[in-house]
């Protein structure tokens, strides 16, 4: 790979993984050039700097690239260590951050395709899980304005472009996450108070757009 | 929970994710209490440091657990720097060290348990796949020594206990590991010369009766 300076993001618009590293690069005031990818016809680029997964994001620091949203976050914490950091420095803390993102990875994704992707009972199955996933996190999250206390950080990055997709949870699995986990929800307003989430995170009617063009891909409707 | 002094690990023996955080507190010289689990009878301890997995490993410090094993090997790094790095200092290096480990997370045991639990078809698709994943593995070690290089680190922790098990794959799905991937098997070696590794890993042989149980079990045989 050519030794090319600077930093370039492979993403989607309307992905949660990509919107943590755009989260992460404005939190830190990084300048880089964000190239939109077309997931049906994916470019030399992105095939030849995620070979094993083929899947953006992909940041590409000074021709390295890096892979997985997590790892990316954190590289981009490592680089940049002067603005915000994204991670504390205590160890256990550190810990417990990496403990509740990986939660966040391991649930929230694949419950959430859920509750657009299926219907009747699985649906309803999806639904309670979902529920469930995001009492835990709000019980994590308790009376802290952030996950990691008073600091914006990786858990936060980690869950924020999730609550684009409310709406459309919402729409397609009736219910309402403000009556179920109202703490979660204004969590996810303070959030949207900073910038970087402010100018990363899309209109949820759009993404739900997005996702009935999904739901019409996989021949849900 | 109370906050007691010292390290504790709570664990199953034969687990090559306790053995993870079993080889990183050997290579830190790290002191603590080994509690073996009885995962038909979990502990009270284990259930409450754990309530979202319920799962081992959890290494519990001064009273604090931690949980999943690759967040506790960068816990115990963080904790005692002094000793062997497990973690590279380079934020690059690190981002790839991270990956690779994860990449071993995501692939290697689930492949690989479907080479003891499936039969006819299902087991030679897993069996293609589990040498395809181990030649990438194999492709991403190359010639060095370790996969982050000269040092001992956190993708070696992460793989070299599957190692035991290979005897148990290769006789249930009918392959030869060395044959497939020789530069992968001298890796694993190389691994087992360190005290560390050494004092962990049981014998082939004595994983390979732990999984004929386990088949029984899951009414394999």
């Amino acid at each position: 790979m050519a030794e090319e300076k600077g930093v370039k993001l492979l993403d989607l618009w309307s992905s949660p993984f990509g919107q943590r590293c755009r989260i992460a690069l404005a939190e830190k005031e990084v300048e880089y050039e964000y190239k939109e990818e077309n997931l049906s016809d994916k470019s030399e680029l992105l095939l030849k700097s995620n070979p094993i997964y083929k899947k953006i994001p992909v940041l590409i620091h000074d021709g390295k690239p890096v892979c997985e949203s997590l790892i990316i976050v954190q590289y981009i914490d490592e680089v940049w260590p002067s603005k915000t950091p994204i991670l504390p420095s205590d160890p256990y803390a550190r810990a417990q951050a990496r403990f509740w993102a990986d939660y966040v990875d391991k649930k929230v994704y694949e419950c959430g395709t859920r509750l657009w992707k299926q219907k009747g009972e699985a649906l309803q199955e999806a639904k309670e899980e979902f529920i469930l996933i995001l009492k835990t996190l709000e019980a994590e999250l308790g009376d802290k304005k952030y996950f990691g206390g008073e600091t914006f950080g990786l858990v936060d990055i980690a869950l924020v472009p999730f609550t684009s997709w409310f709406y459309s949870y919402e729409t397609y699995a009736g219910f309402s996450i403000e009556q179920e986990c109202s703490k979660l929800v204004s969590w996810a307003k303070r959030c949207k108070e900073r910038a970087s989430v402010a100018k990363t995170l899309y209109e949820p009617k759009k993404i739900h757009e997005f996702v009935g063009h999904l739901r019409k891909k996989y021949g849900v409707e």
